[in-house]
């Protein structure tokens, strides 16, 4: 069935009613029709079957058949700083995040990035990225989208435990890490991973300043974007949330 | 420093020789000239420090200084039977796994495959693929890559540990699997992902037939390019080998 986030206010005692890109979506473009059945998500965690009444491509309506509790989101609330990255790195690594478990996006820019600061268009076309990830994988709450903020900026919101992915750090593995009592524990984690050129140790000592451990993944190089996939899906193999 | 992986017979006694495409690379894309240090590594697990006496477009001639034998591979060997995707998407899961740590690829056509079997130069273009990704990534062996098998033929050649994903497996998880004394011990592992549709019924049962075991990832679910990294990164982690 096909599953579609939309805004709380388009739920009413047990009636929907769709306008604008999502009517669009249903009746053009998956040409569904009246008595098929779609789940809509309010971004609460529940998640409500309906049975389409009418379908045009201005104005979908339906009715509630069903409400049940989505259980499938982590319960560890992972925050990605991720670097930007080229256009299609950074697009990929929110697109797959989102199916891994990322629970929420801040991207960042510090010293060796490369790419700019998007244009308000690319926001838009991120979250919608963000949206179609949710609704194909399932997920029960949409993954939240920071403003791209500096690196200092980044280091200085973060309240809990943070890793910082830093290829130079031989000592401090990531396994290590996940392994110790305060990340057993840990409810919300930040994992913050650089752009294509790493973090300079200037960066590193930063963010350690502010409580954020460096750990690395181990004898291999990877590309940023495999950093940041192959770190997301240890930490929650570890936490019971994947495999 | 730039790691090349070359032929056997291209080191004779602290020499290394090169032409053709490695010569080009080497001279003319990366302009390196005589001084300059690169890492050559033939496929047996040795790096070899090789110090460039020539570089012209047709040869480039070195003296190898240091001989090392690479730690980069991990223990436990997988090998990655990935049904043939979308071409983007393969060669997605070509260059990721090989910096996660797959050590052979067998692509095989199973019944919901909507993508042909390559031609001859799309094979040539996955080596290259697998080869860039291996030398950018430090691995110390290059991952083999097979020629592409039917899902049949896939199940019958797999002797040892094998796990095949599936998205509507509720009951035996993969990390069950990666936690039981079996897996504990086994240094190679067969991973079966499927393509973009997922196995039907009757080929899961196909599977179990040759003693591969279904498994699912969790209650998200994963387009196939995504599962197959998640997988590989969770087996890894499990070992020791990642993060």
């Amino acid at each position: 069935m096909h599953r579609f986030f939309i805004p709380k206010e388009c739920i009413k005692q047990n009636k929907i009613s769709l306008q604008g890109e999502p009517a669009h979506q249903i009746s053009h473009v998956l040409r569904l029709q009246p008595k098929d059945f779609i789940v809509v998500l309010d971004n609460s965690g529940w998640e409500y079957e309906v049975k389409i009444e009418k379908a045009s491509r201005e104005l979908v309506q339906g009715r509630v058949v069903k409400k049940d509790f989505c259980a499938n989101e982590p319960a560890v609330k992972i925050t990605l700083y991720q670097a930007l990255l080229k256009i299609d790195k950074f697009e990929f690594v929110l697109q797959k995040g989102v199916e891994i478990g990322v629970s929420a996006f801040v991207p960042f820019v510090s010293e060796r990035c490369v790419t700019r600061k998007p244009a308000e268009s690319k926001i838009e076309r991120w979250k919608r990225i963000i949206q179609e990830s949710a609704e194909q994988s399932q997920r029960a709450l949409l993954p939240a989208l920071s403003p791209v903020v500096s690196f200092e900026e980044a280091c200085q919101q973060v309240g809990n435990l943070a890793i910082l992915l830093w290829e130079e750090e031989k000592s401090s593995r990531l396994s290590r890490i996940l392994k110790s009592d305060s990340f057993q524990e840990a409810q919300t984690f930040a994992l913050f991973v650089g752009p294509e050129g790493g973090f300079p140790l200037s960066e590193v000592k930063y963010a350690q300043s502010h409580g954020i451990i460096p750990a690395g993944l181990g004898r291999r190089i990877l590309r940023a974007e495999t950093a940041s996939l192959a770190a997301i899906s240890a930490i929650l193999y570890e936490k019971g949330e994947l495999g």
